[in-house]
């Protein structure tokens, strides 16, 4: 059997699957089951968003988040429509082109704000608006947002309806990639309608690898039309599952339970401590605000050299500073053993 | 818990996941990972792919099999450049358009040919060539064949060699759709290199859903060039799995050990059982040789509508014919005792 | 001063421009004139199509049969929706798989009918409307004709209104490739708009450079949803002409006089002559009926060889026969001499 | 007859063709001629082409200059390439997405820099590499620039060497949009070849319409796999010209005399002689450096709406600022009268 000792602090999806949610596969492989959704779990879930989300939501379970996004904006879209999004949106940064490569859609990014730490708000949007009508400029359609962002920064409830009206003043949809909405809902104690139908939303894209999950993201829908569209949007876009019990019998353990919660909560919490921990340390420095699983540390390079030796993160900038920063995220399996063998192993090289 | 009790004989997706592709997922379940490959169990999958088919192919695991025929016709072909494959390929008719919408490529079917079973031939393909360097027609460049076929034939070894050394001589690519390899392997009692590697393919979607796995395919490529794109053409194309242990160490248990095998053998024999006692029934039909593990029936259509009361099946021809094809599918779960019922079923049926 | 002596009966873009069609280009050059068609001569233009085919069409100057047939048919489908058209139409053999390849869209052809000699038929339809709602095929949506035909021939207003009547009861839209529409309706002593408003198609391809124009086709379509995407995708699709006055002054001096209906009475009269001298020869065939501007003659290669010596033509299967198949097609500009002279050279021909 | 009496500083795709180019196009209009290129005229361009830019390149007319930037970019590329541009580049902000829709490409912006007006160097391209060879991000391939840019500024010879030797050094490939390549080389007093291929350009978008053809502009490429694969992009890209002798009648006429540099210098020099008059303006303030025939002028909005009740032209920015910049462009037609008629008329606005 292959043995697997690497210690992580890298990213949620480094994590394994929650034991609960492998029982929950486990549960379902049970008989024949007829493919493709028109199996009871997925039944149950879909009964089960409407319960958490409302009535007028409809959710299709997808194998991962960059297709969740991608078809999501492609349904929301005509060819000549574009997505305004944050620099550092996901989707603009870390899904190698596939929303222009796949969709064949122009993402328009708002112009650079340190201070917004991944966020967007009305006063970014509204100087991408001026090509409206004119036929040689892509026409903005839908604003894409990250919950909690690719920082690790929560929206307040009062920002996003801010800018779900300013969205519908301006017959604009708006988007939430929400691959750890789970994290933001436990960091700012609201529920998922909350932050989602509630404050008029039009399209979601519902985070669970990153959050205990093994596969699978659901894309919930608020509008009758993206609703019709994306059955065949699924299929076409290669994200139809075969066995799609295997991962509605996921969705449902989480979203179906408090798991989701109590997942993203334990997952803050970690970085809550680690943070903590870092806050005392001399010549480290906290890039954005610790507000959910993640922290982003500029640190002199020999000392996260030294770190790395025991423990994976990534550096995310690329260039060549004495002191660049590196992302420490934390998981539902960060163990508070690991968050102290991480700070133990720190102080150590920060001896030298 | 979601009690499931359906009875299926509609298709090899229907079945569940073999125990020991379970066991082998959990197992893998341990400590941190890092994403996207970067594994031991990826990295012992490459191994093996290596040992099983030549020290020269590059392995790509995937989520689903419409993804791994996609992506690899993509990779093998330029925008104005055509695949060649028969009407009945899934890529033609169940992929939604993917090949079209996604990759942009046209198919250029072959003639309707009902005696060949899904298979195509050297002398089906030489009608499609008339374009070549006609900058007013797309330029064939990949045929691709379906073995076992989406009616459950075969292509012999020959028939193989003869495809591709057509393709050879006539510079053209050839890519194997192998979602039902195995059962090919099984039938005709040879290797999956023997199938593939020695017969000179140029890419290959090799199979894990139908034959036991939860979720999962590898494209295999046997050429530098192709190697180099899909990694690339992977992620663009929302298929590098973000927690890919999960989805190598079902690979893994699969091709390497002899499970593959077993489980195609098995699905075979089930058909072969099924056939044998079908085949004795007046009124009905085989329309295509039962080779593997799927069974083409003409049968009247009340007859086949009590048995659907109790067996799931699907009807492949949607006319309004008062005898109607419908396939009846095995797989690695189907039992003995299932398809005694099953016949016991359509002995009462036929007695009304 | 280049010089060209070449004698052509290739096609009917061989031919140079007609000297009105010129004329009216020099003519519209003075002055200055706001760019991409905010000019007076489109809007007269606009005025124009409306006059001739109803105030409810809205018409789109582009530059090439290609690009008008592509974002016409993309702008009536969905991505996941098809055009079901003849195997021989221009959209599936001769566009380089541009509706594959720029619209995203798949081609459902219709089984192969040599009576039909281009043209399609409800019955050829019905087939492929089997997957309707099944979420793995593709959703047929259009149906694509041409008048005339690929082949040279017409469909009768009964046959296209049996058409618009079928499309309309299965949620079928209809469209016309009419690169050839006016020797269509000199053919059949047609108007325009009988041909098209008046039986209920959707959208039309209105054909220019091939009768006498220089470059340039429209769409027109008879539908809202089209009129408001066609603007978007006509720029997108790089078929946005800056100076427009320059295309919109050719088509009015077409469209606006009877300068289209002379000019394709000739070319067809120039066929139907050369048709006359050729019916008597031995040896020689028609393959399909000569109703419009085109001959498709099936004659021994040597003497089809030695033809080619003097005047330009294509062979229209690709094969090694003894006996194939050649186009000889006329056009606004075939002389009399011209034809006389062909004819000349043909007996000549014969004679060894 | 139509008339037309606009008098427009907009655009110098609002200018009429140039007598020599009508004449060119009338003198083509003789007896038949071989479609899609293969006739005496294009022959004669191709060798023309490589008289003045060496023997190695290839040429490509096309209609317009949207396509010959996106078809040019795409055989470039491939689907994971991105394409590194200034914002201000026609790709990017005026051909509505085409590049993202057509190609399916992500474009790489540099990050804005007011003093480059529209030109970029080697340290805007150098942040935007650190993705290379990271599957999660496009990979960047390609350096387009624009000669003269969209805001009428030159690179000097040495900045677009510097650019040739980074791109080498980066294995990039180099990319001009050369729209209005013709005014740059007036401005810069150098050769069509000192500008391209002897700075190391690997691809060439060489305008016509803009200076003084009726439509066209062509493709150029300085490697053999471009020249490859651009016959069938420039088809399937529905840019195959049918009469393809009248474009390129038209291109020969004016890169074969010195007509193309003819015609920019004047639009230069009526542009100089503009500027010089509104030097001396109270209120009115240059944005951008005036070097080749494009003024961008910022000035007080009721003056600018004066002026615009006799001549027409753009607002550049689109904001409800007190003081808009506006776009005045000269042409290969601007007369001396014009450009006095519209300071005369600038001067009676200024005084109310």
């Amino acid at each position: 059997m292959i043995s697997n000792t690497l210690q992580s602090v890298a990213s949620d999806n480094n994590a394994g699957v929650h034991p609960r949610i492998l029982q929950a596969m486990a549960d379902a492989n049970q008989a024949d089951a007829i493919a493709y959704g028109d199996d009871p779990w997925t039944k149950a879930l879909a009964a089960q968003f409407q319960a958490l989300l409302g009535p007028d939501c409809r959710s299709f379970p997808v194998f991962l988040g960059t297709a969740a996004n991608v078809l999501c904006l492609q349904a929301m879209t005509q060819p000549w429509e574009a997505v305004i999004c944050a620099p550092s949106a996901h989707i603009n940064r870390d899904e190698c082109g596939a929303a222009e490569a796949v969709a064949g859609r122009k993402l328009l990014t708002t112009a650079p704000n340190p201070q917004g730490h991944g966020k967007i708000f009305p006063r970014d949007i509204e100087p991408l608006l001026g090509s409206r009508g004119f036929v040689h400029q892509v026409q903005p359609r839908v604003v894409s947002i990250t919950q909690s962002t690719e920082l690790g920064v929560c929206y307040s409830l009062d920002e996003l309806r801010d800018l779900a009206d300013f969205c519908k003043q301006h017959d604009l949809l708006l988007h939430m990639d929400g691959a750890r909405l789970p994290n933001a809902c436990a960091a700012l104690g609201c529920s998922l309608k909350e932050m989602t139908a509630d404050v008029g939303l039009d399209a979601l894209t519902l985070g669970g690898t990153k959050n205990g999950m093994m596969f699978g993201e659901a894309v919930v829908v608020f509008r009758d039309d993206l609703a019709a569209a994306l059955p065949f949007l699924r299929k076409q876009g290669m994200q139809l599952v075969s066995k799609m019990r295997y991962l509605s019998a996921q969705l449902l353990e989480l979203y179906g339970t408090e798991l989701w919660l109590e997942n993203a909560r334990h997952a803050n919490a970690m970085a809550a401590m680690l943070a903590g921990r870092v806050a005392g340390v001399p010549g480290l420095e906290f890039v954005h605000p610790v507000q959910t699983n993640a922290l982003f540390v500029r640190a002199p390079r020999p000392l996260l050299a030294r770190l790395r030796e025991e423990f994976f993160f990534y550096f995310w900038d690329d260039g060549a500073s004495d002191r660049p920063v590196a992302r420490w995220m934390t998981s539902w399996s960060t163990s508070q053993e690991a968050v102290q063998r991480f700070v133990y192993r720190l102080e150590a090289a920060l001896q030298g």
